[in-house]
């Protein structure tokens, strides 16, 4: 039995951004489909998820991403709900993970397209937490922690953008694994939530200490002993506070440096710090890593379902929210993974 | 037989630099040896090491190593000959490699100090050379580039500092691993020097190419297939133009930053390449791996003795030409491995 036809609604990218990413960067677009191919899946976009790395897209620069290309439908990772199927392999009310884009409707060909269409278990935990915690997100804090920053028991690490998506999986791991675990977030609701919640040691209000002479300072006060690992989401002074202060063979995993993505390039200022603590830098993209995906996954959703991973989501309403809520990451208005709830 | 008195004649350390090393920094001060106590023995240091390592001991700041007392002397690298000796495990007329420091005479107790007295072979080669090649700066190259880079064969690999002590040994080692090899020196003389007798593949002369833009273009020209690999002597924008050029999982060891030693603070202008290429930058220093000293050694003494290993030295005469050659060499006036001859 067939629902065709579909009005599909999209976002199109459709100019590069200056600097700030601005609202008529996207163009929302309608289309009707009447059918799909043999082949072929139709899936009913439930949750939408925005993340920073979509910033790095939008641009002619070298990155570690294929580009954004102008006038085609803004890319993103999504859950729904397939609502018609010509693939053997999916039934019409299964409910699977894709990057399904902004938009309402993804039409798709599960067999010939590489867009990692994966058939996710609802049962214990909400679909939309495959996007966040049981998802991407988790999986690239899960990356970072276990495989680059490797932390031993009584180790500092410290993990900034500390009530987001990936920092709070980094941090609520850290301390599963006996570290001393230190964030670094945006306001005192964050940070209450972080130490509160999800049971970090301490969080650091940035926006308290706003150059690096005050951030070090507060970071030798909270980790005397130095830090040992540190998981960098966001870059900028941020990070050249937190090289001053660690230690012998310290560990750093870059995952991202938000700080920097409206086009400023925002320097290390102290790389003698690296030298001086024999430290390693690490940058990574959880995408070159798939084959870690099925342990991860298992045990992030393991523990979202047993209710030992905490998660927060900032859900905007509408696909027609989205620019705004995009926006709105890239200034760290969001309160935990950012969503956009489509149905 | 005894030949005391021997007249000593030192350099301590007198003053802090304000920022550039200056010749006053240091003082001149002659001493008489009359004696040595059981368990102690006498070197007369034949050659000193002059390190870029030493400006960083020239200071109040955090620092891998100890820092050098004020009104101690200069420590240093030294090669010489056992003139006294009250210790069981040393004979007169025995040559050694140690931290004898900038003077003529160097007293030791080898069992009680670690000052690191080695016995070293000159049947093959001349004892200068454990001051360079085939010792701690030959060492250096080694780690950096079998523990930290480890190219494999047909990658690419940038070495700063290319004609100094520990870069010709880096590009050498590396060509002999099948790399193609990309020095970066200063001035057309080093960089022939580097093509002609040390056999890199290229070498980039960084005064024909005084800014990042200019030196990043030319390095794509020399590398169209990007960087794999780079050893860093020398930080600042030369730093900057590699990791605009490097390749996916690229690795960087950061062996120095001598640009930054006079107290500049230069920064890492774009870590964001650090991401997008997902590179491994690692600072270390040889003396935390004393581990791989013995092998290090061996295979490079073996290599110079064999000729497949070429060093060139930049000797000044007397100890009183220590200062001199020093500041030399942080602004790169020296030539090859800078020694001073103290016999």
């Amino acid at each position: 039995m067939s629902g065709f036809p579909y009005m599909n609604r999209q976002y199109l990218f459709d100019k590069y951004p200056n600097a700030v990413v601005t609202s008529d960067c996207f163009k929302l677009q309608d289309e009707v489909i009447t059918q799909i191919d043999d082949g072929e899946i139709l899936v009913r976009n439930h949750y939408l998820s925005l993340d920073p790395y979509m910033r790095g897209r939008m641009s002619k620069a070298k990155n570690y991403a294929a580009a954004q290309e102008l006038n085609t439908v803004m890319q993103g990772g999504t859950v729904g709900e397939v609502v018609e199927s010509k693939h053997p392999g999916f039934r019409a009310g299964e409910t699977v993970l894709c990057t399904g884009g902004w938009q309402l409707y993804f039409r798709a060909s599960p067999s010939t397209e590489n867009n990692h269409i994966r058939k996710i278990d609802v049962s214990r935990i909400p679909m939309s937490v495959y996007l966040g915690a049981a998802g991407m997100p988790g999986i690239t804090a899960w990356y970072g922690l276990n495989k680059i920053l490797n932390p031993k028991p009584g180790e500092t690490l410290v993990v900034s953008a500390a009530s987001g998506a990936v920092g709070s999986v980094v941090g609520q791991l850290a301390k599963q694994k006996g570290c001393r675990v230190i964030g670094i977030a945006g306001g005192p609701e964050k940070c209450d939530y972080v130490v509160e919640i999800l049971g970090f040691d301490d969080c650091i209000d940035y926006k308290a200490y706003p150059d690096t002479e005050t951030l070090s300072h507060e970071l030798k006060q909270l980790a005397p002993n130095g830090i040992d690992a540190y998981y960098e989401n966001v870059g900028g002074y941020i990070m050249d506070a937190v090289l001053e202060n660690l230690n012998p063979f310290a560990r750093v995993a870059i995952c991202g440096l938000i700080a920097g993505y409206d086009g400023r390039s925002i320097p290390i200022n102290n790389p003698r710090a690296i030298l001086v603590s024999r430290a390693s830098i690490t940058g990574f993209i959880v995408s070159d890593h798939l084959d870690i995906w099925p342990q991860a996954l298992a045990e992030l959703a393991e523990a979202v379902a047993n209710g030992v991973l905490i998660f927060k989501e900032s859900v905007s309403i509408g696909l027609e929210s989205a620019p705004e809520a995009f926006l709105g990451l890239l200034q760290g208005h969001n309160f935990g993974k950012q969503l956009v709830k489509l149905v």
